[in-house]
């Protein structure tokens, strides 16, 4: 957006498109009880917020003001920069389906462990596609993360340690989804995808 | 904050705030009602977003390239742009506290009233200053607007013209009270704050 017409105008869209998540949510069609409308709302306003996206994303530029070389930011302090950037998000879109099915709290659990194994996976999968992909497939300029320094797990553990941490956390939530049978195998499909792509 | 830091902490920061209004107004303490809850958080969603403040700021940066002098935007346009871009939010304030109150339909009205009448008396107000005040009083450079070509009423109607209209708008702000005679007492003090600030 900010290359296609400017930086106003790309602000502007995000802070529209922000919004229009809550206005979605509110909607009587998403669930008749607004109680758990609310409670969407909520966890979305979490995982967006502060405490979420958004915290994430500035933690991630004040580390690159803290370090001369990013990858020298802890393997756990990447970890927790990353559970917020991308990982909230996507733990919320998990939990969202538990929410709107009213799920039991046994189920709630496996969902969970299963957002936060794949929230990890796809930002793993992602610093390895930008390290090891081309251009033209991953959709932005590959080696980009590498010469701007940026901390990422691959960058810690070497491309072979993050494709068997990947790995672990594809069987990590494969093992979540097992109380849930035949019924989880689309987000069976969706763990591998994201490892895969 | 983009000058005290830089752009991306103050996109970020705007995120978060924007964030944090939805995760407020879905907290169990706002009102007890979910249903109380998930209205309010839908009115704000629209306010602050596409049809409303992010919208309307769009509209505005959309017609400083149209217009070589912005001063040349129709008054009856200038109008749905700023009721879009302060207003909204300006009538969701008011709107918060009729639902939250439950007040009934006639109630409603007169607070929307209310709403719509100060949200154009704060503009004007704003305008004036921006002509009329001097910029340690307003906080920010005073003749920004004329000098970026913005379209405001005050351009359009000038000082004098402006003036009589805001006296009209609190009148009006006044007139839509009646029905709630001491009780809103507040509002009539804050509609002549917003004018005479």
């Amino acid at each position: 957006m900010h290359k296609a017409f400017d930086q106003a105008t790309a602000i502007l869209a995000g802070d529209a498109l922000l919004t229009i998540a809550f206005d979605a949510m509110s909607r009587a069609e998403v669930h008749p009880d607004p109680a758990v409308r609310i409670a969407l709302v909520s966890e979305l306003a979490r995982a967006a917020g502060l405490g979420g996206m958004a915290g994430g994303q500035m933690i991630d530029l004040a580390a690159e003001g803290r370090f001369e070389d990013k990858r020298a930011l802890p393997e756990s302090e990447i970890a927790i920069l990353q559970a917020m950037k991308t990982g909230a998000l996507i733990r919320f879109a998990c939990r969202a389906g538990a929410i709107l099915g009213q799920a039991d709290a046994d189920a709630r659990v496996g969902i969970e462990r299963y957002g936060a194994a794949i929230g990890q996976a796809f930002q793993i999968a992602d610093d390895l596609l930008d390290v090891e992909g081309d251009t033209a497939t991953i959709g932005k300029t590959a080696g980009k993360d590498a010469a701007a320094g940026k901390a990422t797990l691959v960058a810690a553990l070497g491309p072979t340690g993050a494709r068997a941490h990947l790995d672990a956390l594809v069987a990590e939530a494969d093992a979540a989804l097992a109380p849930f049978a035949a019924k989880a195998d689309t987000l069976r499909a969706t763990a591998r995808f994201i490892a895969e792509r």
